[in-house]
């Protein structure tokens, strides 16, 4: 049964790193003593080394272990090998690349799809959905292909943010983005406001956290989704 | 001589579509009856009648007429054939992406370096970069390559803007995007705040507008510019 935390931020505002996830985790990873990390988003360019330390600094604090993908020899054999997966933020485009480069989209695939538990924070949420093509992240490196994981049937975009009324910027809102990609694509996007996520339960996918969410679906007006809801349905 | 005006916005916040812009347009375009408007870029997905209609408008105001360059039959001749360009703003992926599929990079390359002046807004500037990688739009198709036009031979960042200290978004500011372009890639990146532009003339580029322009340098800090500087030397 697939087995999946897709989350906004790993980061609140007011708090340390996945903290406000701490409780969540336990659970999704329960009886599991170590996990993989895949660190390839590279937040603010940061190391695989720096960036796989403060990934094992949260776990340690549930008493998970935590290895950097990049410490195998051999990446595809470590996803296979996994008891769990976490794919931290950053830059998508990075991320993305990177896992087309090692050759990782279908042994996560597999991994996820055969059970082992995942968490996505970020960019590690968007890859997923079916595309990256609802990232916030600036292209600063061009990927083979703009096709993700697939976990959920529809698109992530994380971060979501409400436009701001009082803005002078004539930049587009993220509503405006996310009404363009759907003159170019058909597939829903869910707009996750930070400390938002979903769980991924075999078919079950919920929304949680203390947000609302909006739902942006082809052909439609977008609208909002209380906490707790299903979103089996949409595809 | 290359002849190109490269401008942040098409659209300042208190003003009308290309109003800020248009005694500098009249000069630009001086002793120029038609030009050729390329409205790929399509924003908030807009036809590209309806947003060669609102170019028009605009340009009616200085005596300019504009004709779309998906009303021509062959847009590699109208191309090789225009008297003035004008590439509007909107999404750079879908710009791009229609540049390559019409096989227009090279022949934009060829007018605009044998002296045909050019106009470029948001995205129709970005596109005058290296490279299309620091653009701020979300990706919603995919281009068969990140190269753009390199008329300058730095990266433009337009709409840029300074990092709002009271937001609690966790999302990445603009500059840390830009360092992050800067992990990954070397060349220089102008942020251009809107209401500025570049002034392209033969070798010479100079900053215009009112506002200073944020200069990210590969290695070393940002830094400001005042208007009316000249980044001849920056690549």
């Amino acid at each position: 049964m697939k087995q999946l935390i897709i989350a906004s931020t790993s980061t609140l505002h007011s708090g340390q790193y996945l903290d406000y996830l701490l409780d969540t985790l336990k659970l999704h990873f329960k009886n599991i003593e170590d996990i993989v990390f895949v660190p390839y988003a590279r937040p603010s360019g940061i190391t695989h080394d720096e960036y796989t330390k403060k990934a094992a600094k949260a776990f340690a604090k549930i008493g998970i272990t935590v290895k950097g993908l990049h410490e195998f020899k051999n990446p595809v054999e470590a996803i296979t090998n996994a008891k769990g997966i976490f794919t931290g933020g950053g830059n998508t485009f990075v991320l993305v690349n990177a896992l087309y480069k090692f050759k990782l989209i279908n042994p996560l695939k597999a991994a996820v799809n055969n059970g082992i538990p995942y968490l996505g924070t970020s960019a590690g949420s968007n890859i997923c959905g079916l595309t990256m093509c609802t990232t916030n992240d600036m292209p600063i490196v061009y990927p083979p292909s703009f096709k993700t994981l697939s976990f959920v049937p529809f698109n992530i975009n994380p971060h979501y943010l409400d436009p701001n009324p009082s803005s002078k910027h004539m930049g587009e809102t993220r509503e405006t983005r996310i009404k363009e990609f759907h003159k170019f694509n058909t597939q829903p996007v869910i707009g996750l406001r930070e400390g938002s996520w979903l769980e991924v339960k075999g078919q079950s996918i919920q929304l949680k956290g203390e947000l609302n969410a909006r739902v942006f679906e082809h052909g439609s007006d977008p609208y909002e989704i209380e906490t707790d809801t299903f979103l089996n349905e949409l595809n």
